[in-house]
């Protein structure tokens, strides 16, 4: 999916909703685990739910792996669920030497056909590159996460008074372009995401943290907005699990509706 | 498996070889691919020749996710197939949230039954402790990787004068001990072996890039060593590809017990 094919569907949408596709057997309602892939026909009544209020879905690729090779065929299945419109993320966190992660690529690009796959930055430019070689998918790079734990390096600086997750932004502006290569950025850290804006000034943001993790949405479109908008907003557990009840898919398109309606009033006062 | 039993087989088997599954359709012997499950059974030969030469097996994960629920079939299969008592290494290196990285745990120890699994440390300590919660299982933290791209993130130095790669090692001390955490640290750098040595004196390092990638065996073990052995080198290609030809176990079996007697030179005069 092109750049332009993203900002048109955020234009259409009223919406930069990511709907995060974190899906636990562990919690989806329990009437599902009688279906022969209860992990295919939860996902399904979401994506049917909340496939107006949505420009993105993004499957955490832990929550499907852990079910060996059946998980990776209700992975596939989701894939190929929705609607080609909508831009797709593999949230895999990979990134390997040059040579491994081209098989990665192909994988996530390849085989599940995914618009973007997040990759992780430690192993430096030969393990992203190979992700920026695919026409028209996109890398989406993590540089500054929502947990605990990105406390522990990301914030380390250098003799300038440099962070890490800075360097890792100022130097991977060089791999790739505002049309093939995104940033984690994290929204329980919102005034970051400013300082972020300003080294990436076109580049998407996707913003995880917003909801169970405690970012406000205001708070993000002030500091992340763009000419393009620049920021998808992820949301995974609060949609998805609004409800354990037979309603569950209704309950997470009520969900999803109401974070449209407010990215919708965003994007009106931005005049967007 | 433990520490102890780890030792045990160095001593036993004269080696502290592990062998590299990055089993690549493109690479194996053309007469393989009549196979049903041509991965499986090229993996099957090299562990027939070589498994009385290691102490551990590696898979890359990357060459067998890109054939999807297949190729997590072939996977599987591999890891049932190997000795128990040999060391087996899922080379994934994964990280994520905490809630996500337990999945990622799940998926590598309960259903790979895998003894370790490769974590990249971005994320910081609630992206890694997961993976320490399962017991005689492994982390082996990224510290030093043996790539072009180590050099873009994993040697900013903070106004200490402290690399990244040494604030890893430190910090990840207090997150697991010598009896459940490992360091990836590449050949290329032999010298830096010296460096991660006096950072983390106890635990066991996987050494890859010795061969191919060009660092060398002496070196590594002289750099490397402490008490127990301490190091665990690394051969994929220089083994797994020796023969295109029906000889291509035979041929790999050959050039592991080649390193094995190098190893076992190595142990020799240190005493071991």
């Amino acid at each position: 999916m092109t750049r332009a094919e993203i900002i048109e569907q955020i234009k259409i949408k009223r919406s930069f909703l990511c709907v995060g596709l974190d899906t636990d057997l562990k919690k989806i309602p329990p009437h599902l685990l009688k279906e022969e892939d209860p992990i295919f026909e939860f996902n399904k009544a979401i994506i049917d739910a909340t496939q107006d209020y949505c420009i993105a879905y993004k499957p955490n690729i832990a929550f499907y792996e852990c079910h060996g090779p059946k998980g990776w065929e209700s992975l596939k299945k989701t894939l190929d669920y929705i609607p080609k419109d909508i831009f797709t993320i593999a949230d895999a966190k990979r990134g390997d030497i040059g040579n491994t992660s081209k098989y990665y690529a192909d994988t996530f690009f390849n085989y599940l056909n995914a618009d973007a796959v997040t990759v992780a930055p430690y192993m430096g430019e030969d393990s992203v590159t190979p992700f920026l070689e695919h026409s028209n998918k996109w890398v989406i790079l993590l540089a500054l996460t929502s947990n605990k734990g990105a406390l522990d390096f990301q914030f380390l600086t250098d003799s300038s008074n440099e962070e890490l997750y800075r360097k890792v932004i100022k130097k991977s502006q060089k791999w790739g372009s505002e049309s093939n290569m995104m940033y984690v950025v994290g929204a329980t850290r919102a005034e970051m995401i400013g300082k972020v804006r300003a080294l990436a000034p076109y580049n998407f943001f996707l913003v995880p943290g917003v909801g169970a993790q405690g970012g406000s949405l205001e708070d993000v479109a002030n500091y992340g907005w763009n000419d393009d908008c620049g920021i998808i907003v992820n949301s995974s557990r609060d949609i998805i699990y609004a409800s354990q009840e037979i309603d569950f898919g209704e309950k997470a398109g009520e969900r999803a509706r109401n974070l449209q309606l407010q990215m919708a009033e965003i994007l009106e006062n931005k005049g967007f």
